[in-house]
């Protein structure tokens, strides 16, 4: 499958890559429910899918948390913004 | 803060999805601390950064995990690729 056949190291390492991408897709699929509910509250009360005011105070709560976990604050940044835009998308195919 | 003062309902939402994006948060702060260890380990090798293969196999079980727990497969994809991008080019720092 590949050139260089890995070692007993680098499998030792991706699998638990391979479990903490498991546990990030578990959660993202449980933050995708609470953001649905979130969308279909928002719709219900005619609210705009977006909120600037809660997003800046996220980027700057997650900010924090990532720089007290050794995270790139500005990777926790762009990942928020990723996240958010795919719940925007969604929140506007509900209301369309 | 907002134009829209939120409720109850939408601020235990929102508490909830505060509590998974710290959960993300620190599991990503694990994930970049074994990517950087295969980063070390690959530069020590004179491996390659990016490993098509290995991220063939991700991208086919990550799909399949976001389908089991009820998350857009496509989503799943694209968060994986994005995670990659930034991985691959902190070990190409590590080279450089």
């Amino acid at each position: 499958m590949t050139a260089h056949p890995p070692t007993d190291e680098l499998l030792r390492l991706r699998a638990s890559i391979d479990n903490l991408d498991a546990a990030l897709i578990y959660l993202l699929a449980e933050r995708f429910k609470l953001t649905k509910e979130v969308g279909v509250y928002k719709a219900a009360k005619n609210l705009p899918p977006a909120d600037p005011a809660r997003e800046k105070e996220q980027v700057k709560r997650l900010r924090a948390l990532a720089e007290q976990s050794a995270l790139d604050p500005d990777f926790a940044e762009k990942l928020l913004n990723f996240i958010i835009q795919e719940v925007i998308h969604h929140h506007e195919r509900m209301r369309g």
